[in-house]
């Protein structure tokens, strides 16, 4: 797309390189660009740096912060003896919006998927363990999601949980079987947490 | 979204503030960006900028380009003498990829259209009739939509290119090539059957 000139068709390139945003898109979002107040261009642009540059995982949950331990771990108000296990901040996200969980998070980032090639290893579950040990921890709540995955990963972190005797409980099949948490409701999300079962 | 910090929410809320981009997917973009390596992130901020800041529209044809004139218009081997009038820097483009059209272009940058108050001082056409009275023209096309608001823009341009005695055409209304008859709508099949011609 030459005829627009370099740095139009740089942004275009570099807009259509994001998930989701398919060639028109990327020309369309380009276009808006262009046609912005300056400081609303340097905003964009100084958000992506920012976020890429200052957010880090925290030390304790994993979940990304900017603050470490993050405003979760470090809220002394929350329930440090119980501990949710999810796949990603975002489901982290979800179960706050609930406004019912009081616990603290574990973020896994990611789930054991032999198809894709991500085995335990791949995921905090390391971490997980060598917090249990130092933690006064009296519950383990998995939230993975439930999909084939999500299920994989919650048996092997409850069948390598069993040693420590701590209570491990997967939230409740109140959640659709095959979705994805991130897109699940608030009143969905709640009576999965009040139905969770030892497993 | 507190939890995530402030550079990941006031990243989400930019991201959202673009077209066609939700909650959802403003969450997917940032959290694609985080975990981007810090070149790509910079590539994409670097863009986002230099496209703001060194993007100007054309002296002559009013298109976006890094340099004045375009390229298109400080073509020597394109055809001065015939302007193809368009909406769109992007309508432009669609033309440039027929690889037919070797003449000029003039951009509008809209249509006329009185319900969003856009009348034809908001459009380049006052910098259509200076260029015509300094150029020698043969044609002029008027390559706007085929909807309401490019025709009326289309036979406002032929009124008030009349008195120059410069042959003004309109691009034919027809079936799309490739498409399925029976899918396209009565106006255009009159119109397809109106331009008819021998074979």
């Amino acid at each position: 797309m030459r005829i627009y000139g370099e740095p139009v068709s740089r942004l275009i390139e570099e807009f259509s390189r994001l998930p989701g945003i398919g060639g028109k898109s990327a020309q369309r979002l380009a276009f808006y660009i262009i046609n912005l107040p300056e400081e609303r261009a340097e905003a964009l642009a100084g958000a992506i740096l920012s976020a890429k540059r200052n957010v880090k995982y925290c030390g304790v949950c994993s979940s990304l912060t900017d603050s470490d331990p993050c405003v979760i771990c470090a809220n002394v108000k929350r329930d440090a003896k119980i501990i949710m296990v999810v796949e990603d901040p975002r489901d982290m996200a979800a179960y706050e919006r609930t406004r019912e969980y009081y616990g603290l998070y574990h973020v896994l980032h990611g789930a054991i998927s032999p198809m894709h090639g991500i085995g335990p290893n791949d995921l905090t579950i390391a971490a997980l363990l060598k917090r249990l040990q130092s933690a006064q921890t009296d519950e383990v709540i998995i939230a993975t999601n439930p999909n084939v995955e999500g299920e994989a990963t919650a048996l092997y972190i409850a069948k390598i949980l069993k040693p420590t005797g701590i209570k491990v409980t997967r939230i409740a099949h109140g959640v659709p079987v095959g979705g994805d948490l991130e897109f699940v409701d608030e009143v969905t999300l709640s009576r999965a947490l009040e139905g969770r079962r030892e497993i």
